[in-house]
């Protein structure tokens, strides 16, 4: 088991954080609409469609708008001591919001819908920036209790790929054998985020869930599968695997022989003060040196938290410096049009020691 | 059956009608994210998650911008001759956009977020509106095609209610009723959307979802249903009902009776050339003038599609005129805060007669 909610203080910390952030980076507040990051700083994954609801924080002030049709459901934020200002159908949210903050930029959380930022834009005296930037030492470096959410996470999806090879039958479909990991994803997580079963051609778009294709021997299949537990972080794991009764493509094996170097090397060079970038870099190079560089189609890795997908996002261009506490997938693929794909994956912590991976089941195929 | 898509041609003469709204307002172009207004335009309900998946309208050009790694995703897009515009992690999708727009104002999509927002913001020569309102009249307006779709899902929830007298029994709690409603929604539809089971005091929580509270005799119970058929329609339908064994309270009754007139009221108001507010002022005043005034504490409705709430949202200072081929709900509710809650929702249809429910359940209680 792991716990399902963190202690109150835990988000009247993260708030108070968020309070220094904001003033020392000179902004007039942030404004976070739900998900991952208003969880993140109230506990609560209260959704109301397209009511506004977000969490205004300025350096002397913490307050939630919530339509009022909503407050039963702001759970653990309704727990905190916060400013709620609840709203009616017919009130103006967005000059609520304006009345909470000086001139001034504001930051945006990065899943507020253009509805919102268009009407905000004409009530607010200052430019938008992106609250994720200015809160990343918040979002991006986990402290020991989410650290803990995330190996359970690890866990639970290493134990669905440990029975993955059973699934995997000549005669089977794609769908047929989704519809078995959810159950296993099910019996480990509090939810599905997504499967993918890509066997053969199909496993040559990094982004196929499943269809009716019916597995054949020898045949090549990406499985990468993840769900949510506890306060709502998630796993995320890819695997290789070969049907079994015939032999793989030889260019297929030949391959793979590169993509678990590459993968481990990229494990291998994560260290703090490393940048992004880096270690994207070194994954790409050793597939490129062997020939193989037009096949690696997407970026290396992406943090995890909350969000399936946040900063550090493994990839050129990002020159974030890796820092203890942050995590994040190490995942170079190949994709052979028409014929195959592979991908391997683990979430790391970054440590003192380099990277800790949260991911153990075995890499070797079949 | 309902058909999952509909031909390609419905696509491309959305996306010409697109295309002259975008000219006619003066814009550069348009840019809609995915989600339901991408589906509506495209066909296609393809995600990327944080990565940009856009389709880009321009008084001369229509572009889909699509990573990648999901260009075998777009589906039913991939088959409309669009300008495909993928991009690789590592480019700049926001540039990639920003290069097929002339100088002038843009407009986004409602569910385009912030992240992107702000990223297009520093590249574009021109201010933001809302497509939204650019497009209202292809959005708002359904055709006969749609209305079919939006029929069928409201005889399908019919199906689900007429069902539920049988699972309102005392001893029973609300989430054992929501997991049989789960079951009969998905034998109707193909996907289940919300499920609202509010008993006795959590009806007066009009968001509420379902708990463990167990049914009493007597109680009133909020049972508020919706799933999504076909290319994508939703169906949204509420009724109040009272646990058999024991009579409701009788300030619940003498309400109720309320509440029926001024829903059949607020349905009986919609016809073309009456503006959204009119209708919201009609159930308004009756619960009012009833004395009931201060429990009635939502919008009257909302207009349903490809997205569960969209416009026309009837509520005060929402001046937009109804016209025919709009489809909205009708729905005032009463909640009487630690006791009991109560709703009527039909979803309509505004015809040159008035307007045709597309639910036909029975409201009177129990």
């Amino acid at each position: 088991m792991i716990a399902a909610t963190f202690d109150s203080s835990v988000y009247a910390d993260r708030l108070r954080r968020a309070q220094r952030l904001v003033g020392d980076k000179g902004l007039a507040g942030i404004l976070i609409g739900t998900g991952p990051e208003f969880a993140y700083l109230t506990g609560s994954w209260v959704s109301s469609h397209e009511r506004l609801t977000a969490v205004v924080v300025t350096p002397g002030s913490v307050a939630v708008v919530v339509p009022g049709t909503d407050l039963g459901d702001l759970g653990e934020a309704g727990r905190l001591e916060l400013d709620i200002r609840a709203w009616s159908d017919g009130e103006d949210p967005h000059q609520l919001v304006a009345d909470l903050l000086a001139e001034g930029p504001v930051g945006l959380g990065s899943s507020l819908t253009a509805d919102h930022v268009i009407a905000l834009r004409s009530r607010l005296r200052g430019d938008f920036v992106l609250a994720t930037d200015v809160l990343a030492e918040l979002f991006t470096v986990k402290d020991v209790a989410e650290i803990e959410q995330l190996a359970f996470a690890g866990r639970a999806i290493d134990k669905v790929h440990a029975r993955v090879p059973e699934l995997l039958r000549a005669g089977r479909t794609e769908a047929e054998v989704a519809a078995e990991l959810s159950h296993l994803i099910l019996a480990e997580h509090d939810a599905v985020d997504f499967i993918i079963v890509g066997s053969g051609p199909n496993g040559a778009n990094p982004h196929h869930s499943f269809s009716d294709r019916v597995l054949r021997a020898g045949d090549p299949v990406v499985v990468d599968v993840g769900g949510s537990v506890g306060v709502g972080y998630h796993s995320d794991c890819t695997r290789t695997y070969v049907v079994p009764g015939a032999p793989a493509p030889a260019d297929f094996l030949e391959a793979y022989a590169v993509l678990e170097r590459a993968q481990a090397a990229g494990v291998a060079a994560v260290r703090p003060g490393v940048t992004a970038q880096q270690v994207d870099r070194v994954t790409r190079e050793i597939i490129a040196e062997a020939g193989f560089g037009d096949l690696f189609t997407h970026r290396t890795g992406h943090g995890i938290g909350l969000s399936l997908h946040e900063q550090p996002f493994i990839i050129a261009g990002n020159d974030l410096e890796l820092a203890e506490g942050m995590v994040f997938s190490v995942e170079p693929g190949m994709y052979r049009p028409g014929e195959w794909g592979m991908r391997i994956e683990d979430i790391v912590v970054v440590s003192d020691a380099g990277a800790k991976p949260l991911n153990f089941q075995p890499k070797m195929l079949g």
